[in-house]
């Protein structure tokens, strides 16, 4: 009735080409001494206002840049560019997530010595990007307050797959009356042990305790504990 | 890089025979005399929850059923059976969308005529659903105040092959000051003529209006208008 088992192992192969990509991306990464993060989540959970925030916190210390992934617009980028960090946006078309073979072609004319921190954005999605490695040295996965604490359990493979938690719109949290305790309790189900930050994009509250998270991880201490 | 034309070419296939199914679907909700109507949203955009609201007002003066598609979990079907309508969930593993053999399978043992609504769930995704007919009557896109006012220019296929627009969680409009005007124009832009409802599940405005207008199409008004 579906030609299922055809299309996975089509989706095997270019996974593997993928890792590949971005296993040479990843060392191409370390080798500029750029950190690398990637921020996955649902459309509309604040991935870009959280970003231009961290970028305009960022820019007068560091050296930062942005990739943005979108379906059809530019329309991130622009807001983006208002931190004045550069950025760049790949326009996906109709594919659900990005490809390290997108980051890579979006990179070829930048400098990576001349960052110290490199943020790529990819399509609002719970689903697509978890299994492309974009070469990332953090995956952060975003989790607004109005989506419902459920998120984690309902999207396990892409909570599972990141490397730290974000809850966003903190300054909603009261009238969308989010349980902060069965949110914890259900990331910590899917993915134990994990670094789980609060914050407002539109307060400020909680961003230095995360920006300082990024600041240990890019000096080498590989659980964000201060060094 | 990339294998991408030839995943193309594979999802082509499948598309083919998905149509095919959704088409024998079409024609089995025609002759059994239930009106069908899937909705689609992103994760968090309040779909279970604004369809508890539906079933529950529905049930008293009609036979309403539901299929709800999730990747892992069945706490969706836990929560609409409060409703006391007959519910089924599918659970698609790491699929992205729910496709119509899924529904056909899921339906195998319901005997149709006795239903008057049956509303399909799909899973929160703003991307994958958009190409997969699942033979419904009707297409229902939520979009919630908490998002962003820009999803339908972000999304433009999902908004484009919906019919029917519903702005959920206005109780939370003024905390998260949503552009109404905003995101009528840019539902517009996408899907010129797109009827628009603006509900609070939780509240219950703007549901009446919703319910009228299905039960309007229902009793055969192509464009919702009485007849």
């Amino acid at each position: 009735m579906t030609a299922e088992p055809r299309l996975v192992e089509v989706r095997r192969n270019i996974l593997k080409q993928n890792d590949v990509v971005a296993r040479a991306l990843r060392e191409r990464f370390h080798e500029a001494g750029v950190f690398v993060i990637s921020l996955v989540s649902s459309p509309g959970s604040g991935k870009t206002t959280f970003l231009e925030k961290t970028l305009t916190l960022l820019f007068p210390r560091y050296r930062v840049a942005a990739l943005v992934g979108d379906l059809a617009t530019d329309n991130d980028a622009a807001r983006l560019a208002r931190s004045r960090a550069p950025v760049k946006q790949i326009t996906t078309g109709t594919l659900c997530h990005l490809e390290a073979a997108m980051v890579q072609k979006a990179l070829e004319e930048w400098d990576l010595t001349q960052l110290d921190f490199l943020f790529i954005e990819n399509v609002g999605n719970l689903v697509c990007p978890s299994s492309y490695d974009l070469g990332e040295d953090v995956r952060l996965v975003l989790l607004s307050v109005t989506e419902g604490e459920d998120k984690p359990l309902k999207y396990p493979t892409i909570f599972n797959s990141a490397d730290i938690a974000v809850i966003t719109k903190m300054d909603l949290s009261a009238a969308a009356e989010f349980d902060e305790k069965l949110a914890d309790h259900n990331l910590q189900a899917v993915r134990p042990g994990m670094e789980v930050f609060k914050v407002s994009a539109k307060t400020g509250e909680g961003m230095s305790e995360y920006l300082e998270f990024l600041e240990r991880r890019r000096a080498g201490s590989p659980d964000g504990a201060a060094v």
